[in-house]
């Protein structure tokens, strides 16, 4: 593809001409790669790599370096719009493998692909969709187009995946929330039903061995835009907003509401019923307790009990003084 | 099903009759759904939905409304049983797929399922167990009557399942423990033997992507009536009894001992060689370290270290007073 | 085997003769097995046991009871490679089982197993390496000699195996890294491109439900020897050094670099751009936040953010004392 070629796709200014096939670090570049210069101490460094041609922002224009280049606003985000568009080129597997099992009931649209010893037990697939080696789906999911499930994931009944869905090997949607009643005169616990839905919208990404459970009766949604990473829990009955990140190993219970535009790091323990108001802030690790409501765009929250960042570390520099002291 | 039949089995009073054919929320409900009020402030709700019968408490004997109902003393538990007894009316596919793998020494029961390709290399299988599709199955396992086993499981050589085990999807039975020895002259590490087994007792629920590890030499052992939520963690050789209810992302390392009605939250962390004595309750989140005991029935533990949730809440409350001071 | 065979393939000396034919706990020993006592309080109880013979200290040499034992400096270790010679005594499977989908483009050394529904999509497998059931290799995976992964392991593209690697079941070792840029004009996320290599070195053992994702646009490193429990998640272009020991549940961030004889306990968490320097001893638990180095060999480090044990258990017993004076 030609440097202006994605120039124009991306709307950017190209200076200079170059082929490119590919996308690469400024220290792995070869000739074909195009590699990004994030700032103005990155420039050099990409300007010398051995990469084609270089993505940067206007501090570039005048560099007096022969490199071809872009110029965009955000040349990181030009960077990552830029491998999609390459590797949009490069072309798709289409077809269902001989070795799958698609029982005749399942609707796929066109240019589906189902890979080997896949089982798909019904429902309904876009267009475009990519079903990975060894993955299940259960009879009534619903998917939407160009989805990408890799290797070995399993979704179960009542889920609906929206367009452009994400999920990463080993993830498992619609598995059956935690919910029991304790009969007090035995001590015994009985399985609560956990026959509810999950809904995920559009543009969805999910990482690998996350859990996502239906709801008990009614349904759990993720909404447009969510980004989830690895081994990430979620509960029944959870609803979590648009564009809302998600960093590993984050658990968040049942009826949990996260609203838009959260993001929440690493670790992060949500109790059942908390309710995060748009656009907060959660710190590695910290944990909000049951029916707790977080609230504040942009503020981080920070320990368990989960409270104001400057609060937390107001209180760490306290503590460490007075045990100084003794 | 008539409610009439529904009250005789579950031992509670009907008033008025009504065809039952499923579970519902109050906001969801249709006709033919049956619905349940916990307590009175959700009865008005529960009577004037869409349902064809509530299930609710003595709070609803004399309530105007002319829906038909079950009065039980505990209704959400009556509700959980009700949908069990609905959802077992319905037929259960038996039999073995031709696309799995079941070789000829494998035992199988009566009325047993195997789904599409999955891999059955010998052990026991009782009657009335289902064994979903994708799932794998170690040649030395035994495995009791009427287990439902959801797509995709793992359960390795070693490993006994009692009756009515239910195991949720991309779950690990039976894995290899954490265990090695380091050699101080190279500074490398060398595995322990990890050749033991895994007991699980009857009525265990065992939530989705969760390990167990078999014991090293001798057995990891899960009492009867457990529920374990997604991705908890057990290590080899602990030890868990009757009843104990573990909440997701918790982790258990070897040689644990957690006595019988221990409720762990989310995200709680078990060191080595603890003891978690009866009817403990361990709050989200909490650390117990290394060879330490736990005990009090219904007492609740909080922090890392954990302990007494009065002490921590109180620690809490002194450090946050001197921080505002300075 | 007899005892005088084992004891010279781990040059230690032998006090009599038995016939071995496999390793237990003292508890559970049978004849033919043999066990171990770790130091001399443990020894009464393993020379009166049932085994044919045990592997002791020194302090074992002049022991009145007849039972023929082995010698050796570090019981524990001499049991731990007893158990691995005995083990590879017994015959191991060889072959392709005939329901694997093997492309024909695939390279396989000698004596390689590939189990039942595997998917081999490509990639070079070296000799006597075993592939349990129900696992997905991928087109360009490059793995050493005799590593042995076990069932329905998932091994995205560019990863590469060192010898004698082992991979417990549920493990996906080369998934996609969690990169995003924001886009501020619309507040939607674009995936920065993860189209790096994975490269795990030799004698790794990695435990079940693991996630190793691969680098953005260049590597993850995983150094020869390490040992990574259960549910662990290592984030894209993170470098692990040699023998490090990580145990379950913990999550490392993306660019991480934890150097040689680094020991991490369970559940810590690990912000991204982290450097933990070599020989530290993470508690369990504990954090590090983003960008920190962590240094000093032997030192036990705890709390989030992670400090000196010895500062944060003397501001554990500060708090604790304020607490109750008020």
């Amino acid at each position: 593809m030609k440097l202006s070629q994605l120039a124009s796709q991306l709307k950017a200014e190209h200076v200079g001409e170059a082929d490119i096939s590919g996308v690469a670090s400024v220290t792995s570049a070869k000739s074909g790669d195009l590699v990004y210069a994030a700032d103005e101490k990155h420039l050099a460094g990409a300007l010398s790599s051995q990469a084609a041609a270089v993505i940067a922002g206007e501090f570039a224009r005048e560099a007096a370096a022969k490199k071809p280049r872009l110029i965009a606003n955000n040349p990181k985000l030009a960077f990552a719009r830029a491998a999609k568009i390459l590797q949009s080129g490069s072309q798709k597997p289409v077809g269902i493998n001989p070795t799958a099992i698609v029982v005749p009931e399942a609707k796929l649209g066109k240019d589906v692909f189902v890979g080997p010893l896949c089982v798909v037990a019904g429902g309904t697939i876009g267009d475009g969709t990519h079903i990975g080696a060894r993955t299940t789906i259960a009879p009534d999911v619903v998917m939407g187009k160009n989805c990408k499930i890799h290797a070995n994931v399993t979704v179960r009944s009542g889920t609906t995946l929206g367009n452009n869905v994400e999920v990463q090997s080993g993830t498992v949607l619609g598995s059956d929330g935690f919910g029991y009643v304790r009969d007090d005169e035995t001590g015994r616990y009985e399985k609560f039903p956990q026959v509810g839905r999950l809904e995920i919208g559009d543009d969805v990404e999910i990482g690998a061995n996350v859990t996502i459970d239906r709801g008990a009766l009614d349904a759990t949604v993720i909404g447009r835009g969510v980004k989830i990473d690895n081994m990430v829990h979620v509960g029944h009955n959870v609803t979590i907003g648009e564009n809302v990140v998600i960093a590993a190993q984050t658990g968040i219970s049942g009826s949990v509401v996260i609203e838009r535009d959260v993001i929440i790091a690493g670790q992060v323990g949500i109790a059942d019923h908390v309710r995060i108001e748009e656009g907060v802030i959660l710190g590695a690790q910290c944990g909000v307790p049951s029916n707790k409501v977080i609230r504040g765009k942009g503020v981080v929250f920070w320990g368990t009990p989960a409270r104001p960042i400057r609060e937390y570390l107001k209180e760490l520099a306290t503590l460490a003084r007075l045990a100084k002291k003794k």
